[in-house]
């Protein structure tokens, strides 16, 4: 038997469900951004994930859509609480519902979407509700000790790579590790597997964090995409941290005080940052670190019980994830 | 066979059972406030509420606990988000934790509460699980709506009598309404009976309220209740949108007006807008509209199908909200 969803096909399922989200009228400045923010595209990795699990398992595809909602629901309000705490004008390209309507809407109309989630869960078979729940709400907490543990890191004296990796395993893996489960989970996967669908998308999200911390210093802009965001906030990130850590005294205090120095230029500071980077090889020992969690990853696909056949859409998703085609 | 348990042994049974309230220590930020919050007091309405009910209908009151936990959690993140939302320094006479801690910690925490009580709420028996997870989703979104409404009003036309009604229904009752059906639903009750407590707890929490509202303009100084405050902070109260209604289109200016005129004193103002509540006898429809709402409350419980006296405890609960004898 033979998997009956493909990544695309997985999508446009989740897709057309999507599209039948509906929230009351009223409250209109309660609702209004709630659509917005639901409507405003971004990959829905984590349905995908979640959905292609209950597949690879041999699950019921459909009736785990409304889990499928609950964790897209979930990501979603997380980016207009975030949005709140980073003061950030722009989301995916447009005005984010925090610049658009302001904190006091972003609030409220963020908790409710984490209400919508759970109610969303309720709508799965009863013998399963119970379990799904811990793992949700487990990783929900996980979500926003690892947002604390970001803001922290803002003003902490020293970071180190292992603090780093323990934030970044919740703040971003565990949205995906918890779609993995669900998923595993509500196909009657044993609890072994769904284990391993946890430490796949541990790892994978890992990778994944780290790639896209790359990205931030070492992008292609003729991609689109800008380079040294990361830097001008002062941010900490997996380049950042290991360069402190192998920076001498002189150049861990141009690393910490270089995004404030009023005598640069935004170029400037990019730069002056990026050299001591090169000069410590931080891109290298980066680029190692993300390909051992990504192979990482992928080897724990093939210590499942279910055939090779069936984990092709979960090693398809993790390439697509990183931009690769093999 | 009579109840086990009267409103003292129900709060100290409950307080017991949140003296066991943990957290993780780590991140500190994020789960410090939880403990300040949970701890810093309060009447533990809701949960009593709850468990009473449990206890009227023949119910689990122990196995119940979970549900009282969850009740009691989500109130108090209403708390932690609505004092950001208003900017509020003071909460039960101690620095809220949005002045303690600021708006993103008192925002973070707070979700961290929300998802909180979804995890105590698992842990009921797995039975009535999807039923209580649903009644509590809607009377958590009926929360949000009500806050949403409360903030629409401050910059509103006009704000009706009956809008005025439906807000509160929201932000105040169904909080006590929830309590009440997720009691009646734990002990197995009626559909026909958890429509009623539905019913009373929505009554009791109008008068509630209006009593509320009434006690800051008329409230007794020597009992300690500050008078004023809201009409200072001009904001829409059951006597505010009375008067608004029965003043003619010169006294509807001044109530508009007077909170924001820079030529009265605190003391001016208050006088000002009592003196034209007086006129426009607010205060005597605003009793009238308290009693009818208590007496609708305590008549739905003579309605029930237990015996009299297993309804003698929720009877005393009403009496004591409002801060009555008999």
């Amino acid at each position: 038997m033979v998997m009956k969803y493909s990544n695309d096909t997985i999508l446009k399922l989740f897709e057309s469900a999507l599209a039948q989200f509906q929230t009351p009228e009223e409250p209109e400045l309660l609702y209004s951004p709630i659509i917005y923010s639901m409507s405003g595209g971004g990959k829905r990795l984590r349905p995908v994930l979640l959905l292609l699990t209950v597949d690879a398992f041999g699950g019921d595809v459909e009736a785990a859509l409304p889990a499928g909602m609950a964790v897209e629901v979930f990501h979603n309000f997380t980016l207009l609480h975030d949005d709140i705490m980073d003061n950030a004008m722009m989301r995916r390209g447009q005005p984010s519902v925090f610049a658009k309507w302001g904190g006091n809407v972003a609030l409220l109309s963020g908790d409710t979407m984490l209400i919508m989630a759970y109610k969303h869960l309720a709508r799965l078979e009863s013998e399963k509700l119970c379990r799904v729940l811990n793992i949700f709400s487990d990783m929900a907490i996980e979500v926003c000790e690892g947002q604390q543990y970001d803001m922290d890191f803002e003003s902490a004296e020293k970071v180190t790579v292992e603090d780093y990796i323990l934030m970044i395993e919740r703040k971003t893996s565990a949205l995906l590790s918890g779609s993995a489960m669900i998923g595993a989970t509500l196909a009657g996967a044993s609890e072994d597997d769904i284990r391993k669908m946890y430490r796949f998308a541990t790892e994978l999200g890992l990778a994944f964090q780290l790639q896209d911390d790359m990205l931030d210093s070492y992008g292609d802009e003729a991609l689109g995409k800008k380079i040294g965001g990361d830097i001008l906030e002062g941010k900490q990130t997996y380049l950042m941290v290991q360069a402190m850590c192998r920076a001498s005294s002189e150049e861990r205090e141009v690393l910490r005080s270089t995004h404030k120095n009023p005598l640069l230029s935004d170029v400037e500071k990019i730069a002056t940052v990026k050299a001591l980077y090169d000069k410590l090889d931080v891109k290298r020992f980066t680029e190692q670190q993300i390909e051992i969690r990504f192979e990482r990853a992928l080897a724990v696909l093939n210590t499942l019980s279910i055939a090779g056949e069936r984990t092709k859409c979960l090693e398809e998703f993790a390439r697509n994830l990183m931009g690769r085609k093999k």
